[in-house]
Formats: structure tokens, C-alpha cells, sequence
């Protein structure tokens, strides 16, 4: 079971909620919204992605990295370095 | 008219495929997939975003800010303080 | 003559301002201390060197950009590729 | 002790090398280069700063974090609650 399995509702809330501003995006190009105007949105949806992520990072190294640590081996070697790597790509995107 | 109208499909090609990765996210979350392998899908959702909103910006700078400096006046200046903005929001998002 | 002459003089002392945040990162180094602080700091200068890219671009398009439109041409197209180049660079950095 | 202590001077050496980007910003500004290679300067500066920042975190990760798991107790919520913090500030700068 995935360690967010308990906000599950709340993810799905929000990425329901940003699937929403990405359709709220289409209509904007299909009406020929100004360019500007898009783009405000477009910062908007990738705010919401960013900080969808950071709490589903902060959830996974309270759980799945603190509980590898605890059960002690070098699972938390891996488990850290795949966090790692997680958090450099969204620095990076 | 708005300046990117000559490619609306390709722009609505593209939110389409990135509505399509907010639902895959959604489909992830409901099937308790690894948190790891959740965010890489964000990141990859994030940098659609962001490339698309770097071409819309590269077309609004191409179009409407080049013709308003060619028009004269104090439009470009105007032109240009929105664009300024506009990729602030990005650079910061 | 650079477009940014100007404000040369304010240009120079937030780059050495950044300079000295990039020293007190060293001596922090030196000094063991906590990584956290390393990190908060580390965010400061990144975002003062965000904040000067951005002025410089927005004093670019202002000048280089709108002369070369008014210019007329091929120049004012060569001009928009650049800036949508280094403005894909800061977002991606 | 600071859970760098060990790569100390790898740390330092590569601030030393970003402190040396920084002053070779400002060489450019004060003989006028042009702004676009100046940006282009910037992003690399930014990158190894972030590059050494996720470096930075994955060490306090590995250690910090992971010790106070082991140690069990309050500790490690703490610390988690910490490094989400820094990585969200690393996120949004």
C-alpha cells in the first residue's frame, strides 16, 4: 500500500482540480485568448503540479524513507537515493 | 486575433497530451502507485508546461511585441513590461 | 555599447552583493554549519541571481529587441530567437 | 559535526569555482559584453549553485535524516518537516 494511500481523496481533489485549469487552458487557445493571459494560467497549473509534488515528497520521506531507516540495511540508502533523485528532476522541471 | 491562431491545433494538440498526463497522474494516485514513480510523471507533466508556455512566449515576443515596436510609440514599452512579467511568473514558477 | 550601460554601476553592486553571499556560503562551509542554513542560503543567492537575469532581459527586450524591430528586417527575427533561447535557459536553470 | 564535514573541501572548491563565475560576471558587465552572453553566464552560475544545493541535501538526507529515524522518536519528524522545507524553497527559487 502506498504511503499516501490516507489522502488519497485530497490528491485526487487537486489533480482533478489542475485537470480542470489544463481544460480551462484549451478553451483560452480555442477562443484566441491573449498570449499573456495563457501564460498567466499556464504559471498557475505549473504551481499547482509543483506544489502537488512537494507535498507527496514531503509524505514519502516521513514515511517510506524514515521507515526504511528504522528497519535499519541498506534500504534507506536506496530509498534516499531515489528521493534524490525525485527532488533533483523537480528542481530541474 | 490572437498571435499564435496559424497553430491553435498544435497548441491544442499539445494541452490535450498534457490533459492526458494529469488524468494518468489521477489514474497513479487511484491504483496506489509508488510515490517515486508518481513524481517522476509530474516532472515530466511540469516540463510539458513549461516547454509549451516557452513557445507560446517565443510567438508573442515574434509577433505582437515586434509589431507593437515597429508601430512606435509607447505600446512597445507596454508590450514589453507584460512579456517581462510574464516570464518573471514563468522563471519563478 | 552594451543596452545595459546605464545602469552599470547597480548592475555591478548586486553582482558583488551575490559575490559576498557566495563567500558567506564558504566561510558557513568552514564553519560545520547546520546544512539547512547552508540551503537557506544557497536559495537567497540563487534567487538574487534569478532576479538580476531578469532585469537584464527585460532592460534586453526593452532596447536590442524593440531597436531591431523598428530597424525593420531579418535582424528583429534574429534578435527574438536569441532572447526565447536564454529566457528557455533561466527557466530550465 | 556537520554531516559534510568528510567532502569539506570538495564543497568548498566548488563554491571557490562559483565565487569565480560571479567575478567573471561582473568582468563582463564592466566591459560591456553583451546581454545575452551574460545571461548565458547566469544560468551556468545558477545550475552549479543548484547542483551543489541537491548534492548538499542528499547528504543531510542520508545522514541526518536517516540517524534520527534510527533514533526513533519526535526527531525525525522534525527533521523530515525541515528538509521539506528546504527542498520546497530549493523548488521555488
Amino acid at each position: 500500500m502506498a504511503s499516501y494511500s490516507g489522502d488519497k481523496d485530497a490528491y485526487l481533489k487537486r489533480l482533478r482540480r489542475i485537470e480542470g485549469q489544463i481544460r480551462g487552458l484549451q478553451r483560452m487557445v480555442e477562443e484566441d485568448k491573449y498570449c499573456i493571459d495563457i501564460l498567466t494560467q499556464v504559471s498557475a497549473a505549473t504551481k499547482a503540479l509543483q506544489s502537488f509534488s512537494l507535498e507527496l515528497l514531503d509524505e514519502h520521506l516521513s514515511s517510506c524513507v524514515v521507515d526504511a531507516a528504522k528497519a535499519g540495511g541498506h534500504e534507506a540508502e536506496i530509498k534516499v537515493r531515489e528521493a534524490s533523485n525525485a527532488i533533483a528532476r523537480l528542481v530541474k522541471s
